[in-house]
């Protein structure tokens, strides 16, 4: 598979060692021979985690367990395979083999299972190959060490064309503090929630209701602000562990100024690697960021947003690089939300096209058309009707997703 | 452009007479030379009408103005065009063209404004070339008799691929009366209210406000039930006209039981126009009908439906004809809806697939991957948890949708 034209230039990036977090991948034949499709997170005592999830009616049983492991002290690992979603696979099966998984982890690592949090991605409906994953386990845990970034990252790919990572640090109390992360796409990926899998590892000293409320603020304007084409899946996951290595004074909220630093450096964090996840979405040729102003308030202006980047219609205009923003006027109409039809402001590429809800007399749809020959390609909609505002990004809707998606399975 | 693999096999059905209906169409070189792109209905002194129109809240100038003639006595004429859509073109631009083009007819027809329905289809954004629309409307008017159903059908298409209509007979109160149907589709099909264009004419005497009524409550279950991509055009426009020609005894109510075969007759009319819309979906080469049971209730079941029927990777995969029944569990599990996962039953083409939230044992894939490779596909999905049904038609995401969609204004 071709790596997506929106790779960024400079590959995977450096990541260093975040104390109090050892990472190892392993090839387990899962689906594929040859391939790296299993990974290890093991965390020092002391570590505390907090997790977003689908909300699919329909989540997969690993979900299931994380979302039943979260209020647990202490965890000790994160165990993830590609290949197989053990998603739809039946309440006995599917949750039987995520606690064989967890108790085969926590056998390894002198922990209890319930300190080990799984995740799977994959094909929907088809049961985990349960033993040579359990079998993978000991190679795993021999194998782990600080700088295992890229393989992990690498690990958890399906239809991903590159790896994703990202950095940040920040300060807390004057204590400097590491934030890593890896994720993965490319389908399914819907913003009303996180979206695929995103693991984030800090060494920073967050008590775990706090790294909770952290996480879930970083996550609304940046995985829940990114769609590929709107399918959600079952088994989305974003997890935030910090092992507190580094041993700055614990904030005493989330509102605590100490904290301030932390949380820009993991909202940077989430949305370098939410747009990394757009960027590799299915057959993407360009980049759309699409940025509401002037909605009632920011949920009206987030629905706007979500409706033209998940309308087919603007997606295959912007695949065409086709000035055709009239797709954009009915994917504003059909969002449902209040707006001023005759206050729309429609700027495309930052040339400004309709005003007092017509099209502005000297429009020149050769600059728009120019700015949409570029990989990145940029939408500001002003509603007139008050303050509410919200970015999204999306990619365009090419040829290659019909490609991929009309035959993943085969 | 080729014809839909889905087109019926007979063409455009022979349309007869409805006593009180004249119709014309012209070419007027709207949006491209030398073909037909007008057309003209003019009614009989008594008759009444019905509209349904798009929800959307950039409403074209054409379906604000027909809201607004809709409770006038006597409708006169309905004017069409198509080519461009005067949606988005300013409230006095787009508003004063609509005028002109209703004065024009009234003039010609020797009727007030106020009695002529107005409707455009085509792009978004660009005034109506107002000129040659009035020079037109005298070559109409000469030009009209009872049976130019083709003719009128054909000058409405935009990415149509073949003209449609239908055609039902029912009688009231021992009085034969006909319907006719034309409509239009192709693209921004989406579910929540009426889609494209869609007129309906009739020689049954029904009183204004029972025929609003028969029309809204025959909609919800065929043209808002249908869907091609998820986009909502700002111009869906589904009417009725009843000319009362026929002399029938006028019902009292929706309910008065002298009205039930019609009823049925105009269901049947609209669920033949609105799956021949789908049938010419762009890019379609399957039909997919989906049916929800076991829902809380229909609207939950609608919604679900909805979700499977705009799923982008449900209707790629069937595009690919690849039983992945995966997506279809994602799709039931992202709509939102209450549903018992370990309940969920799937059935493609009449094979049972899950039980009791798993796979079956039993299942082979070979007999669905049989069934995906007809030209119309059948999906039956029980969520399990009460009455709620709901069935929606909808068509397969290929690359002809891409091809047609990224290259539509060029």
């Amino acid at each position: 598979m071709p790596v997506s034209p929106l790779a960024p230039p400079g590959g995977f990036p450096g990541l260093g060692e975040v104390a109090g977090v050892t990472l190892a991948a392993h090839a387990a034949a899962i689906r594929y021979p040859d391939r790296m499709d299993m990974m290890l997170a093991a965390f020092a005592s002391g570590t505390t985690a907090a997790g977003v999830f689908t909300r699919s009616r329909t989540a997969a049983a690993p979900v299931l367990v994380c979302r039943e492991h979260l209020p647990n002290p202490g965890p000790r690992a994160l165990v993830v395979n590609a290949g197989v979603a053990n998603a739809f696979t039946g309440r006995r099966t599917g949750l039987k083999h995520c606690r064989v998984v967890c108790a085969a982890v926590a056998d390894a690592l002198a922990c209890e299972p319930g300190q080990v949090f799984p995740a799977s991605t994959g094909v929907i409906g088809e049961p985990l190959p349960i033993e040579r994953i359990v079998k993978s386990i000991p190679h795993l845990v021999r194998a782990q060490h600080g700088r295992g970034w890229l393989d992990a990252a690498q690990s958890i790919m399906t239809t991903d064309t590159f790896p994703k990572g990202a950095s940040a640090r920040a300060e807390i109390d004057g204590v400097e503090v590491v934030l890593n992360g890896i994720a993965k796409g490319s389908g399914m990926i819907e913003p009303d929630m996180a979206t695929m899998l995103a693991f984030c590892f800090t060494d920073a000293a967050i008590p775990r209701d706090i790294l909770q409320q952290a996480l879930v603020q970083g996550a609304s304007t940046t995985f829940n602000a990114i769609t590929v084409d709107g399918d959600t899946s079952t088994s989305d996951t974003l997890m935030l562990f910090a092992t507190g290595a580094a041993g700055n004074r614990r904030p005493r909220s989330l509102d605590d100024p100490v904290l301030d630093a932390f949380r820009r450096a993991l909202t940077g964090l989430l949305g370098d690697l939410a747009v990394q996840v757009v960027r590799d979405g299915e057959g993407a040729s360009k980049l759309v960021e699409v940025r509401i102003t002037g909605a009632r308030d920011d949920a009206a202006a987030r629905a706007i947003a979500a409706s033209i980047a998940n309308s087919p219609l603007v997606k295959t205009a912007i695949a065409g690089e086709d000035a055709n923003w009239g797709r954009i006027v009915m994917a504003v109409g059909k969002a449902g939300q209040e707006i001023d039809p005759d206050r729309l402001e429609i700027v495309i590429g930052g040339v400004q096209i309709t005003r007092d809800g017509e099209r502005i007399g000297s429009y020149d749809e050769s600059i728009v058309s120019q700015h949409l020959k570029q990989k990145e390609v940029r939408i500001d909609v002003d509603v007139g009707v008050g303050p509410g505002a919200f970015t999204m990004w999306t990619c365009d809707l090419t040829h290659g997703y019909i490609t991929i998606n009309a035959d993943y399975r085969s």
